[in-house]
């Protein structure tokens, strides 16, 4: 073999060690999700938020195989794939850009092999589902909402998914989305919103005279251990975006993506200080998630300067929203839609303003800003529409929301039969008010 | 430096890269075993559990480093290794295949430093360990549980090794196993199964009039969250086995593991809602587990849909050989012999039968098949027998099982003085009851 | 492009992938320090714990950004560097050795992108702070502490640290500290001394009659956990030093630095057997930490003999000095003192002994031994007065210590309003009482 040869090898090979140790940084934000969610949440939800979760991630996997990854980058019309089941078909990968022949030529640029390529986009899927369950736990049944995640992860999601990355229109216009502000976050948020929304609140989250209640999740720590996990993914799923082992960019999106995060810490811890009187840990964690969503669209686009911006920017939204949301009397018991869905869409339009070349703060002009908004627009009709109608058809068949009785009790004993911390039910003796004893 | 040199030089690096990074990932599944057992036991164990789990793998280290490798490893018999203390020794490595020479030539195949072979084997070693801890815990006393520890993986475990990984009759015979479902996994299993059998059932698990106690685990958050953590090493255990940086296996395997794992998820969730009639955390939590034992031995053999069935397969055997050792009265706290030791042997048959050239379902005769199954008789007469007679001469010598008022009261006051969660120790005020107050 | 430039290319990929996930591994170590230690400290003060916790990553990393790395890292005088503010100026990053040009020549000798140097460093500084948080926890006031960090993150750490790694007099002299058992763990540990000797003990942990009252942590499983993702993150922080993927160098890193710290779980667990009679689960994960911090100096300059003994050193030290400092009335809930100032001071020296060329015992004289203890002296003299100082000039502006009525109930409440496990709250009942209810 020549010496280019054994190159070319090479850089496959340092390509692929990097796309799968990203992939199996993104495979921790499922438990980052689930530490998050749960403990967010009441105790007596907890096996339940952790059944959703890992059953979640079995079913995205299987279901990208058989139909997702060939719906999302299987050559076919601008708006769906229409080939490449269970990973099928021609495809000469690893091959370099330009000489990829096959059917997913929308990931023809990057020379990793193909289950490479699948294994990356696949631990993306889950999350999106993470990001619903999160916004309508407590009160769902529990085989509603993976009905409900079945068709998100295998049909909705590949489908703006192939808009955006799969060579559809999105794609085409010169819509940015590096690694899924919109792709993952605002599809999963609009989910979210529609799913809480057709809902309702949890009992006793508002009252009739207009108060409102809060609901304090059991677990702190495990919120933040679930933040920490979730920066952690954030790594792999923002710097592996890159698809490549190309030094420049995977050096300049890990420190982007990091600052960024950082910086929403800080603009969440003052101004919930601010507004609420005290540094709230809950405002720090959702802090440094609006940083990490909002930059995810942009962060092989924007410069340091702009990332820490685009941090500083998310914090304020994501307190802002999640006040706004209780005020709204619409109840998200985790944030997740201040923080996937706001942020989402903030840090997809900012690209528009912050970009380095094309941004309107830049001196770009103002056609990516343009197309930024499109995009967001056209996902959350989409999406907003379509998990609307979901929901209902779902309510009507299966039905949604467990009954008072069940929402009481708690969905671990209602839905499975067991409690996460039986140990902890001595004490209060009064079964009926798990949870609450 | 020819470019040819260099050549070779970087590709030292990059399997190095590979090699350590993979190893970091299986050292995770260190805290994925005591997370998973101890939330699967009683919180007055907790304490005694990580203390376990700590000790296991600071001695597993120590006694790899000074036999365990040379006795797996090096030059010997056929049945066991006879050098490399102290990894000293001749060694060339990073040499490429063909060039090497040393007294470690079972591993001569990979060209990586000999530390980073070792470190990478050095991680795999405490899996065994920790497998046994959580089907003899809540019961064991703590220094015969590590006198059995340091037997088990600085003898037993490289000898079984040396026979299938290390140049032994195994290896000879074409036996299959990649990256150990038998080899950590079964091994770990049979002293699992041969150490409850000789300890016997925990207090109030079976009453005389044939009824079986649950015993809960005290907290599912751990539970689910040594799951993941595990999940996430298993991309290291496998995907590293190949020790070397190709693209297409790494690639494979990656895949594989994690929808092997899906599909165990899968196939529990439906049996327990058949079977138990409701959708159990802990089953969705094992089946994973199942699903990825099960996928270890086959997982560079076999395709994806081999894989996906391997894992569905795993997930049903495991949620019926757990209700099946409650029925035989074997306690088995946290459900380590269905999944390592029955879906390790299920594992390594399924290569036999699921190899995408010589497997039988795929034309490929019987022989295989029937040298898997000899390998999986081989060790498990060995390391049945061997433990057997291990943990009855610990007994003699040392003591089992720690005293009725000490079971009762908790390991972790008993051995250690100490509890887990001192916080939650006032309202039970009812020393003598800790766990169950 | 040339076969020799596309090598050059491919040797800076490597070189980055291996830097990046190096870095990653290094930011879990801040989850570590948030779970060892609220789980150390008492439930009432958790949510405090972790709102220091992420707010100091989130400041180190911005203000590392701002002014920090370029103190540290870039050219200046002997004692700081003086430019470099935002990571602006001169630097052609990545350049090979020897034809690096800029003004980062400190950093020279690695040729990966100037983003991924800032960004391997940057997470390395938070450490320090998170050191400090340990041993101040439960009574300091939550702003103090947070002024605090700003000056020890932004301004003291960067100018010792210029002094060692950044071209200042220390490097100059041959001082060896590979991966900062001074730079990092002996800043921390000597600013955790003066302000925990300012700040004096916690209530009622020393009675006047010369009684010490323990205060175990609230949760045992979160100390181990803790101790886990510390050490997992070590590997990136002392293998990851080498900022380049040598193999041999890497795989000896990683070798020395797990089986050092399994030496100090051996010999922690040893004494505390001998000294406490029984198995000590705390002894044990500060055995570890106390082995991890001690080879992190010469992790590169030992062989695995000298490692081990390092290590074995170290866990005997952890255990004496924290008996030590609770004799000496000196309050430090999570043992940071013993752990980080006690085995920095041990692993720096121990290189001047170690050192398989130079050092001590190994026929290399006594200069290197004395190069380090110069070292040692003049970090403790300025980091210990210069952080003493500061500790008093806080003390004076916004004072340090929660009032006792505060401290009774527990920062949680009094500093940030909220509980971090408030499902537990009800039973106790008692208002007043957190925490011990």
């Amino acid at each position: 073999m020549s010496s280019i040869e054994q190159i070319g090898e090479i850089r496959v090979a340092i390509d692929t060690v990097w796309v799968i140790l990203s992939a199996v940084l993104v495979f921790v934000m499922n438990a980052g999700f689930g530490m998050l969610e749960s403990g967010l949440c009441r105790s007596k939800n907890t096996v339940n938020i952790f059944s959703k979760n890992i059953v979640i991630f079995a079913i995205a996997g299987l279901t990208f195989w058989l139909v997702g990854f060939g719906l999302m980058f299987s050559d076919g019309s601008f708006f769906i794939g229409s080939t490449g089941w269970m990973l099928t078909g021609e495809d000469n990968s690893p091959a370099v850009a330009g000489q990829y022949s096959g059917i997913f030529s929308s990931l023809g640029w990057t020379a990793v092999p193909l289950y490479a390529k699948f294994l990356f986009q696949m631990v993306f899927v889950a999350a999106s589902a993470h990001i619903v369950s999160g916004a309508v736990s407590e009160r769902i049944k529990y085989f509603s909402f993976i009905a409900f995640s079945v068709v998100l992860v295998a049909i909705i999601y590949p489908i703006t998914g192939h808009w955006i990355w799969g060579g559809g229109w999105l794609d085409s216009m010169g819509f940015v989305d590096f690694a899924g502000s919109t792709v993952v976050h605002s599809v999963g948020g609009w989910a979210a919103l529609t799913g809480t929304i057709v809902l309702g609140p949890r009992m006793n989250k508002f009252t009739r005279d207009g108060r409102i209640n809060p609901i304090p999740g059991h677990n702190q720590t495990m919120a933040a251990l679930g933040m920490f996990l979730l920066w952690l993914g954030w790594f792999g799923f923002n710097a592996g975006s890159a698809m490549a082992a190309k030094p420049e960019t995977i050096a300049l999106v890990a420190v982007n993506t990091t600052l960024a995060a950082a910086a929403g810490v800080l603009s969440a811890t003052i101004v919930s200080e601010i507004l609420i009187g005290k540094p709230d840990l809950s405002m720090m964690v959702n802090g440094a998630l609006a940083g990490l969503v909002a930059i995810t669209a942009g962060c092989s686009a924007v410069n340091i300067g702009g990332a820490v911006i685009t941090g500083l920017v998310a914090g304020i939204l994501v307190v802002y929203f999640i006040i706004f949301l209780d005020r709204r009397r619409i109840d998200d018991p985790v944030g997740a839609i201040p923080v996937h869905l706001i942020n989402g869409i903030w840090g997809t339009a900012a690209v528009g303003l912050l970009d380095r070349e094309a941004g309107l703060f830049y001196g770009g002009g103002i056609s990516l800003f343009i197309t930024q908004l499109i995009g967001i627009a056209a996902v959350g009709v989409f999406v907003g529409g379509g998990t609307y109608v979901l929901w209902r058809l779902i309510g009507l068949v299966m039905g949604l929301r467990v009954s008072q009785e069940e929402e009481y009790v708690g969905l671990d004993i209602s839905e499975h039969g067991m409690e996460a911390y039986p140990d902890a039910s001595g004490p209060r003796g009064l079964y009926g008010k798990p949870g609450k004893f």
